[in-house]
């Protein structure tokens, strides 16, 4: 039996979900909600749904599962919802830009016995699910020192930044849940620093562009994060990891990967230019690991303690930039 | 309205153009025929659709298009009746191992008035499509010189190999093919060299399973193919063209692109195993490609012709190996 | 007419520098020093030239410049005796371990009018000299963000490490004066970590063998730099600069760059393992430009003064790593 | 005791060799003799060594070699006269265009006792000698196929062309040499093909700039090479050799390794764009090897048979190009 689907959120995101499903043969995507009805209306035509509002995806028990894709300030009271209503739920990052509103959350999943899976898609991507086989394979080693270069095409506008909670918790956070994935040892102290460099406007929002983060563990493992809203080539995601052994790492992808050799040298495209793009096989392998969780009882990964301690580790790194000193995780979490 | 298709042959090459019918957002699967009629099921089952005989299938007015993924001997036969039952014809290559037969084919094709598109994939492939282009776009001036290497993983069987034509006719004829579409002038000589490296029972049937092609064009140009039937490493899939202001290359793929660095040096995976995954998204191209052909009146390409005159160099590849001579293309077709 | 040279200290890098010279059309040995006489006769012999003492190579009126590759313990003493002598002085890094010692040094150095450069081979490199070309040639606009990864291949001995200023002072100099060269802005603040990986006698030694440091300067630019001194594939160094419009890098090198493919992948053999054949063409150019500096009365570079910053970073970032926060570079200059 | 040499013909190639005689610790330059006085004496001041004639360093009996330099038309013969010297010989590539003359000039130098070696610089280059080392360890089992692209940045003045023998006994020659090197084993036959592309004036001069070859051994080996006299982006050379386990090959090189990524994509700078750049090591591997050859007693390698057998591959390749057809060696050799 295919397991069926709704999906809360007809946006950018909540697209690529409701694609990942239809596409995925042990599911079905039932329905789809949004406030904006026109969205949900298109998103439910493009894949022969129904369009539903919230309150009927709750009542209807032939639903096994939701995708939370609706601002993030909506997602813990939606967890909570549907964590009593007995679904199983995946739910985009972050659970909620308050620490303590995350652990309130968990506590009431908890309690449900409800299965969450947080939406960190990189740990799916192929590429970097074979660096941390390789590691788990003892390819390099003992890991000892992990690093993360991730820089965005280009600056959002800045409405999207003050709703964002800022660059540490909206982009970085991806990378402390990378750091984690494969460094296989809890960060315990965080430096970070950071500036505006790309567009003035969003240091006067508050926020920066331009990040810098050290992530210590109790054995003295580091990871460093380097974090930029501007790259002329693309969308620059890259990883590697050193171990006593050796070393592995994920380049950059493209889409096309030619090269054209003329007078002034060999030249080849440039990269993704957008993350959708660039993690398409990542999201349809997350919703087939979400559809695992729900079919076969597999612990959910990311799992919500992930989602926590991602954006812990995101607010020691803003504590870190403001007081200009190494921050111990225990001090915010 | 989406065009409805059915796919005639379940079998591997059938499965793979099902999927990409079933996946484009413009064409449905309405029929499958196949004459062992439990793999015509299994693929049915899988797209939801019918179960047809050939008869219903030509007889049916609301099939838009037909994918011929049957046995060769029976391509020119069925092009024929569907052809003249007006419906679009997509047709996996070779029209026919006959020169003669293939031309009587495509006038019939020709006086019917029907559509018909041949299956060289790697057309389609979006790498080796930028190629094009960029020779298209004048990045490397004038072709001169193009370099084809096409290796794969593993020698079919000789039972395979029996029915297949001969290497030449089975697998060169894709770099025959490509050779043309980058080219851009129709080769009029071939001098090939053919050996039997790999696995003696091929030998013993007729065949080779290692050929170094040459073709000439009239203004000079020159195109080297190199077959194998062993590539320990993968599916080696390799294009190179070289211009009077440059050249413009596509490397291989590889399914995960991670590096593994240790003591004995920098190691990445090994390319894919397998024309289907190497060509995914050609197929899925390929697909589309056709529906552009039936919506939008776009000229079929590769066409019928495409097919003939591959098939023909092929056959002056063969002479040219039995002869020891360059021969000219025209003493075949 | 030649410049006449005379190189102080006969081991590793003395030699190096002393085959730079004889390699060099502009340039001749005349003498070796080494209290260790046999090290002194051994490199005189391999070059032809004579063995002198550091008083006769002082008193001698015909040698144009010395090349100090002493221990580090003797350097400021020569370099002041040398100075006043009225020669042109080459000293390996560092000057000395103690930022106030190199400041008196660098008074008598500028009062004597010498010339006075600092040994920073990675300079020299072609490729990193390449890619501070293409930043001052603005193909990547206003540099950022600056990121350096160097490690070696191994650990030295316990022994080396006692004499050496520790691993901040030694080999994250290095890092420190291309960060510098890189960025084109002084950084002014450091934050560093630093832990015992490799090697627990190092610790005990009171050092550390894996560092991570973050540098920013007064605009918000941000370098970091990760050293290890474990490698299995070789002796990584690696920079990238990413700016307004883009980025460069220079990847690693090694001494043979074949590629064998085979079941298990691709494979290519380990980096350089040892930093002398690595900057070879480094240590070269860096006589050529010190000739230069002589010849043409070109301005020293890098200089004393480069010299006493990248000291004066090292001495920050071991602030840091013992105070866990921000350092001003202001606080140990 | 240093082997002394002596370097007949002082242009382009004696000057190579010239310097790398110098800067081999077992070697001296002695002598140097040119027609052209002022190239001598020029050369000679460089090296500091003497100007003398022909007869001179025949009748010197403390010079143990020479390498000569001098035009293809002299070479026979002052092999010949150096023989009989009791010389040891290194000659540039060809030893004579005329097979009949290499075989007479092989036979007195064979009465002589003489040690010849012959110049295909390439077998020197560490890339392609770790490529042949891969195979001679069974890194790739038994090679089937080789191919090599060999292509010159630009073609040469016509009067050059006029005096070369054509480019298969110019260019072409070389690549001949490096298939026998990674075949290791005899090609029989050899079918060619040629055409005029990049320059007229080559093509009325009865030569041509454009070349494609493929090469047959007995037991159905094949190496393919493409040449053209034109390659915007650099000297470009490449082999790839497979085997029955996996392939290995040699990528080109190029003087900076650096990558600039910006709005268009990533850019590597061109390759080499001269073959004493591209081949600067092998240079001086080759003098070391003819040292070894001397001193040692080791066999020369490449011999001067090896000069032969290339030589008639060039000739049976002319002959196939004029015949259109495969032409065993044995119909020329």
């Amino acid at each position: 039996m295919t397991l069926k689907f709704a999906v809360l959120g007809a946006g950018r995101i909540g697209k690529v979900h409701a694609r990942a499903i239809a596409a995925n043969p042990d599911a079905s995507l039932a329905a789809v909600a949004d406030s904006a009805v026109e969205a949900a209306e298109a998103l439910a035509n493009t894949h022969g749904c129904a369009v539903s509002t919230i309150d009927e995806i709750e009542a209807d028990n032939t639903i096994d599962a939701v995708i939370i894709c609706t601002p993030t300030s909506t997602h813990a009271d939606l967890i909570e919802r549907f964590a009593k209503a007995g679904k199983a739920i995946f739910c985009e990052k972050p659970v909620d830009l308050s620490l303590a509103r995350v652990k309130a959350c968990l506590g009431v999943v908890k309690a449900s016995g409800a299965k969450l899976m947080v939406g960190f898609n990189r740990r799916f991507d192929p590429h970097f699910r074979a660096v941390r086989q390789a590691i788990d394979d003892g390819a390099i080693g003992d890991v000892e020192m992990v690093q993360i270069v991730s820089r965005d095409p280009g600056a959002p506008p800045v409405s999207y930044i003050q709703t964002s909670g800022g660059i540490l918790r909206d982009m970085t956070i991806h990378d402390f849940d990378m750091a984690r994935f494969l460094l296989r040892e809890e960060p315990t102290h965080v430096f970070a620093t950071a500036s505006v460099l790309v567009d003035a406007e969003i240091g006067k929002a508050g926020d920066f562009d331009s990040v810098s983060v050290i992530l210590m563990t109790e054995s003295g493992k580091h990871c460093s994060i380097s974090n930029s809203r501007r790259a002329a080539y693309g969308y620059d995601q890259r990883i590697e990891a050193h171990g006593s052994n050796g070393a592995v790492r994920a380049e950059n992808q493209r889409p096309v990967s030619i090269e054209v050799a003329g007078r002034l040298g060999y030249t080849r495209p440039p990269l993704h230019d957008f993350f959708m793009t660039r993690y398409l096989d990542a999201y349809a392998a997350e919703i087939a690991a979400f559809v695992d969780v729900i079919r076969n009882d597999a612990a959910p990964s990311p799992s919500g303690e992930d989602g926590l301690i991602a954006l812990a580790l995101a607010d020691a790194a803003l504590k870190s930039i403001k007081e200009g000193r190494l921050v111990a995780v225990s001090e915010v979490l």
